[in-house]
């Protein structure tokens, strides 16, 4: 199996999850030529915002392999990861990314991805959600623990 | 209870979870005054790179509500959002967001979300991860059949 493939899986999982009641998005992890796992996007169905192709996927990955890098892995996705996923994506530390649809595309059909991406760029005074920084000092307690604690497992 | 007692309990939270062996963050979810949901990071612990403070968080929330739209609810965030948990605020359309530590700090410390969000600025071109777009006709026909759809559960 080779590029070509991967990609068509991952579409062939959003259309089928359309059918299924669900958001038209998938995505499929690939290790050494191999699917390891696959996500299709159960906002309504699990009740869950974050639970995105992308998400799922990654999630799935790592259950699967027993990790939570991913750097030996891609991910194929039907459509270009919301900044959410593409978050996801750079946690996991997946190695590639390959997208069909993109973020206009997803506007177009009504989903916010691009919305998002917006308000991003923008100072926390102009967001839609509105936002305030607060406690800081306070919160840098647990920051300094952190740093210090010679035990952590870093991620 | 009021906005401080809510930062507050996010704040102790996030110390807590580095004497328990997880990454300095916790966030809480309050509806009408009250606390209904609250998250500390996993990532290490549950082998999940997605299992940040926010987002399990806004995922118990969910749960207990038995929703996916958060627009009543309010979150505290010990941190500032990374964009993945950022993009979860969002699609959960979280009415407002407070956070206490901030980007930069969490830079000081080594975490990414600084660099996160400078790659989603960047063209696919540029960025760490190779990201190419790849296959869109194909994947157009699942957002075709989601549009044409008279039955979808819009979210």
């Amino acid at each position: 199996m080779g590029k070509a493939d991967f990609m068509r899986e991952a579409i062939r999982l959003s259309t089928e999850n359309v059918r299924n009641g669900g958001g038209p998005f998938g995505a499929v992890i690939v290790k050494n030529g191999k699917i390891v796992a696959t996500g299709v996007n159960r906002v309504t169905s699990h009740n869950d915002p974050t639970a995105h192709a992308e998400v799922n996927a990654i999630r799935e990955a790592c259950k699967v392999l027993g990790k939570f890098d991913l750097s030996d892995c891609e991910i194929y996705s039907s459509c270009e990861p919301c900044p959410m996923c593409l978050g996801a994506v750079y946690w996991a530390r997946l190695s590639r990314l390959y997208f069909a649809n993109d973020k206009k595309d997803a506007k177009d059909i009504g989903f916010d991805d691009s919305f998002i991406y917006e308000e991003i760029e923008l100072d926390y005074s102009q967001r839609k959600i509105p936002t305030e920084q607060y406690m800081r000092e306070e919160a840098m307690t647990a920051f300094r623990l952190w740093s210090e604690n010679p035990d952590k497992i870093e991620y």
